[in-house]
């Protein structure tokens, strides 16, 4: 297998001028989807495409496609995320992808290589859900999950509505949205976690996302004295909460595995150091990567809120926020990471995405994997967020490995 | 011993008519010390001992005493309590005691009664302690467990300073603080808590008052992602304060007895679904009218936080917020608060106080004891604050039994 590979200095000059758009203080970024900054970053990267010969083709969503044309029309095959970012972004969510993408196309042009398939470098619209709910919306809408009018209605924490912002900034385009159907998508990513640095790995192969289950806990309880009500008569709210958080962290110990359990927020209330909390409000963010087991968290954590309302004398009410089955990527594509990875002799391991990403959209209408790079520490959204450049290239060269393979399968697939 | 006892209707409308200065909706009172209110209702109270033909003293911290004389000059005995109120407060939290204390003067008057120790109705200087710090102020200074000028030079919270307020309500006395040490304290007032109304008692005995430990503990961790961070991989500050919050409820379970604890506030940063949380703040109120029990609860606490710091990686400082022993209150009081009700076929039981009282100071210079009468579901501090007049009434004539037991005692006692 091949060993040559992308220009790290390439890929970083992009990455750091299209960091500019949007800057922020600690060398984040800040380009919420459909505002200003946004359209900079878009006429930047529709600029750079259009340099790199790429048909720039724009969905009614705004979701930006560049197309490299195959030597026949064979579906192609697709890459790239978003450039959109949370307030306090970092430079490398979502836009490494992207940018890697066009990397891509600028290494098979340099060297005149063509493909049998064409291949796409995608941008898809509003990942981030910031500003405009639901979240990952254009690669959502793009696989027919959500009604692009729904999408266009959409009114934005500031009062704005989507479709007006996307005429405003120019990128309402004419193409429908779902046309390119691909033959297979892969998306590179940051992995916005801490597991690849802390086992000294350089790539992920990522084989699922984990569903995830978000709740919030309202609990009624009894304001009381904290020195003259005895244990055995309060009914408190606080005490509840916490009840919660501890048992929700002990059964994601139990179950193992991919299982994560979170309680993020918590708020009491009257919140003084000397009364029995009459109220509590909580958020529970429950993940699995087993749909049956994700089902099953929930349905204990809800026996034990049953409980605990007989046990404490309070009142439960649980509100659903959020909810996603998990999803399984496509094992054909994972394989082919993990070869690259071998054959370039990066130490790589088959992991599962804690968060959401455009890849897991595009698998409801073609293969679909992703490729990880170590965060140093895990964070992210953040002006922090880190990856080191030898990480930025390696993973954008096991991206050139598979997509240059997959572009080459025939129709009719091997 | 008598049956007779005080006039029902007098108490209640005393009550009334005193609670009507600086009431406030739902029936409280808003009368917070040293403040116009608080002049208005302490001229009220000067008024009635007047009227009553008390000789009114006042000393230097504005603390108010109407003295009936005795037949000799022997140590008086001396009943009374507070008028001052947190912001919304109730019309018995403090009142009641010194109104039932007006109430047994007149029931001795209309019988010509004398007693051969003098009677002393006080109502102490800022014991609420919300404008003012500390709480209990008056009775403190009074007992010499605090400086005057140090209480005189108390910057509130509006700015004020203790001093000036006192001189300009016209209540900066010339007795010198201390100056009247009685034979005997007792105090009248409401639980304050569930246990007699819940058990069907008409009568506490009080016979000692919880020591209290207050901490405010900070947690730092290390904010991540909820998704992607595995469990065994994180340093959740959200999670610790919960632990620490199940912790100390199942200590006061496990010590059982007059141990209580709780966790009334709790704060996370960044307080969001999806973000491990980096930092919490949380209050931690202990009481245990057993010193050494106490002390250990806080050996205790404090080891447990060492064992969460290390399996956690966080990191977890404690604030001492107050500290106050256990108060033992008189042995023979408290028999004779018992003797009163089973005379007056008053279901009746000894109790400990969970809340900090003027009797806990006057306890430091004579036998002090108190009586409590339900509180319906334990609200206080709260316009909601309501005991049966019935109630009021049955403590009402428990005091005038003991204080006449305790007037009549020779100077050397019995």
């Amino acid at each position: 297998m091949r060993r040559e590979g992308i220009a790290g200095r390439d890929l970083m000059a992009r990455i750091e001028t299209h960091a500019a758009i949007g800057a922020i203080e600690g060398g984040g970024v800040c380009r919420i989807a459909l505002t200003d900054a946004d359209r900079q970053g878009r006429d930047q990267l529709v600029r750079w495409m259009r340099e790199l010969g790429l048909e720039v083709r724009v969905d009614r969503l705004g979701n930006i496609f560049g197309i490299r044309a195959g030597t026949t029309d064979a579906a192609p095959v697709m890459t790239g995320s978003h450039i959109d970012t949370v307030a306090t972004g970092g430079r490398y969510d979502g836009n490494y992808g992207v940018m890697a993408g066009l990397e891509v196309i600028r290494w098979l042009d340099a060297r005149q290589r063509r493909t049998l398939r064409p291949i796409v470098v995608a941008a898809f619209t509003n990942e981030e859900g910031v500003r405009f709910m639901p979240d990952m919306m254009g690669s959502l809408v793009h696989a027919g999950g959500y009604p692009l009018d729904a999408a266009l209605d959409t009114t934005g924490t500031d009062g704005a509505r989507l479709g007006d912002e996307l005429a405003r900034i120019g990128y309402a385009g004419d193409m429908e949205c779902g046309s390119i159907v691909p033959h297979a998508f892969v998306e590179l990513h940051i992995e916005q976690g801490p597991v690849l640095e802390a086992e000294g790995l350089a790539i992920g192969a990522v084989q699922d996302l984990q569903g995830i289950s978000w709740q919030e806990l309202s609990i009624a309880g009894q304001s009381n004295h904290a020195g003259t009500t005895p244990m055995r008569m309060r009914h408190d709210a606080g005490y509840c909460a916490a009840a919660v958080a501890v048992f929700v962290r002990e059964l994601a110990k139990r179950y193992g595995g991919s299982q994560v359990a979170t309680v993020g927020a918590i708020g009491l209330h009257p919140n003084l150091i000397n009364v029995i909390a009459a109220r509590a409000t909580l958020t529970v963010d429950l993940r699995n990567t087993d749909e049956a087991l994700l089902k099953q968290a929930e349905a204990e954590l809800d026996a034990f809120l049953r409980a605990l309302e007989q046990q404490e004398g309070v009142a439960i009410e649980a509100r659903r926020l959020a909810r996603f089955e998990p999803v399984k990527f496509d094992e054909r594509l994972v394989r082919r990471i993990e070869a690259s990875a071998h054959a370039r002799g990066l130490p790589v391991r088959r992991m599962t995405s804690g968060a959401g990403h455009d890849a897991q959209m595009m698998a409801r209408i073609c293969p679909a994997a992703m490729v990880f790079v170590p965060s140093v520490r895990g964070i992210s959204h953040n002006p922090k967020e880190h990856t080191a450049p030898a990480d930025l290239l390696q993973g954008a060269n096991v991206l050139l490995d598979v997509l240059l393979a997959l572009a080459d399968e025939p129709p009719r697939g091997p």
